[in-house]
């Protein structure tokens, strides 16, 4: 089945990852939700046509040149949830002329510049701080939040949709109930906003959107739209975090077997940081890992051997560790499958798919 | 000067990087050493080329497929300095037909492989751990290098050159005297071996190669070839080490400023994992950083602050520390310029570089 794969190639489970979309927009529908699925994941316009069985016709992007790359395959509704960039107004008008654009704004000086040199109108959504810390304005700021709406209500080419917010906070969550946790904070601080804003700006909208929360929650009181990513392949983070079974990922990485070290109870393989990407996760005992070896199960992938781990990544070498009686049956020149810890970094990293029934599909390339 | 950037962008100052090229050059002559650069730091032909102007004609090489790359643009003479991966034999027969091609082997399977299924011989290379462990034969376990040696002295096809090994255990080293400590353990292990193998292999070399000890060592006992990559254009991670300054660094990445946070003195930045990469250093406290802050100096780049750092990275966003005084002069779509943690994942990410003249020069694509 993979015998003509040579060097590390991503392999990526259709039925799984259609299963993963199935579920997420069932969930939506069910919660009365627009799912605006986040492609920095797959970064693959094959994938995005996929969404498109289930229903699908809005998604997120992180940055313009995404944005054109799926407005290229038809689509004609997309946000770019990052805070805007002023440097690529170039980009961003050709955008707006031709889709409807969703920006993300956090200030006044890239609405502003949106303003002042878009021809044609976006829409707009102010970007909140949720919890996560990374970016975007608190939302008890409302000194700078009142500030950015009244910019927002005078300026004639942006149309303020509402509030954004990314509860990536609930990366570090492990287990339901700590996911709960932050789902119910980041919702509670959109729906503040929400009652002080609704009366000036009666069609605002809440958007919200990480892969923990999306995935595990069944109710989301107060928001309209959700904009979860990972979920389409999920990853060995989201499993620990979790927000998914072994069965739901779908991408694992063929690596070759190019030397055995049974004194150490190890195999190395050719899979590194190039192709992985240096993110890890910890076990219990604070050790890093890199990806778990897999096998193929009747459903989609299965651990190995739920210590069977890539213990070290250099440039191209992966380092893997396995139990004893598992080296000896380990063939320098098999392939050795491996679940990667972060499937976004690694898809950006390999920039195509090889699917189970021996197609490629493309990526988005630099 | 860079009022054409639009998103993040690698800028490579030439000037920098030859005069590492320069000075690594003048060692080698003077310890008689042959350099043979390895160049999955730079990934380009372009820089290859800047190599020819210090009379460098080998290079290593991390991938069969690099290999290819630097072979069409006339490089005749290059080692693989990776475990012979045997799924990839028809790229290794062709290349073996085309140039000198030095291939590394550390058990009798790859070197089996090789023998029986090439036409034209090629130069072999036994790998040796020399303290890494990540691969390589242990230079003490004589009987597995003895049964590999049996091999290779009766395979027509396979010309025994010597033994390889990467002391790469110098990246944990900190300061001069456990670089150096590092360098002497490690030689000391392949004295051993050209005592023991050089009699009956009497034009056996021996290879070698990190940068941290080929940037800081004088002496090379016994050694014939180096092999360093990073130090064309080094990084924080060798500066941290002591094997550079922060002069000597040749890359920068040029992000867009998207947010300012004076509350928390912080900043974001366009510039995130999918530009820098994962790989961090640490604070003595501990803390983990991505980059460092930098400005154009009169030779070279210096710190904006010593401790203005990439506290985190997501996807696309990064978020930058600064002290309060220096973020009031920050403005929203301004450049910060941010020295990388790990410059050869970095490249291997932005897969092009704008020269400080402002021409782009390419990469190696996937």
């Amino acid at each position: 089945m993979f015998d003509d794969i040579t060097t590390p190639t991503l392999l990526l489970d259709e039925a799984v990852c259609r299963s993963n979309i199935r579920r997420m927009a069932e969930k939506a529908r069910q919660c009365n939700l627009l799912l605006r699925p986040h492609m920095k994941t797959p970064q693959s316009v094959e994938v995005g046509r996929w969404l498109r069985d289930y229903g699908i016709e809005a998604i997120t992007v992180s940055s313009f040149r995404m944005a054109e790359y799926f407005a290229a395959d038809g689509w004609a509704d997309i946000t770019v949830a990052f805070p805007v960039n002023i440097r690529e107004m170039g980009t961003i008008k050709r955008l707006s002329e031709r889709i409807r654009l969703n920006v993300t704004v956090e200030n006044v000086e890239g609405a502003r510049a949106l303003q002042e040199q878009l021809r044609q109108s976006v829409m707009v959504w102010v970007k909140i701080n949720i919890g996560n810390n990374r970016t975007g304005l608190l939302p008890n700021d409302t000194a700078r939040i009142d500030t950015l709406l009244d910019y927002l209500a005078k300026a004639g080419r942006l149309q303020f949709c509402g509030f954004m917010g990314h509860a990536g906070q609930s990366y570090a969550d492990r287990g339901q109930a700590a996911i709960a946790q932050t789902h119910q904070t980041s919702l509670s601080a959109m729906q503040a906003l929400r009652e002080r804003y609704q009366a000036r700006f009666p069609q605002l909208k809440i958007s919200v959107g990480d892969t923990p929360t999306a995935s595990v929650m069944d109710n989301f009181p107060g928001v309209d739209e959700i904009r979860p990513g990972n979920f389409l392949f999920y990853d060995l983070m989201q499993w620990q975090i979790g927000a998914c079974s072994i069965q739901d990922i779908a991408v694992a990485m063929a690596c070759p077997v190019v030397a055995r070290h049974p004194d150490r109870s190890e195999i190395v393989l050719y899979g590194g940081a190039v192709h992985f990407s240096k993110d890890y996760l910890t076990f219990p005992d604070g050790k890093p890992f890199y990806g778990l070896a897999a096998k193929r199960g009747e459903n989609g992938w299965e651990l190995l051997h739920p210590k069977a781990y890539l213990r070290k990544l250099s440039q191209e070498h992966g380092v893997l560790w396995l139990p004893k009686d598992l080296i000896a049956d380990i063939e320098i020149g098999s392939l050795m499958m491996v679940l990667p810890v972060h499937s976004c970094l690694t898809a950006n990293l390999m920039k195509a798919y090889r699917l189970m029934d021996g197609r490629t599909i493309g990526m988005m390339l630099t």
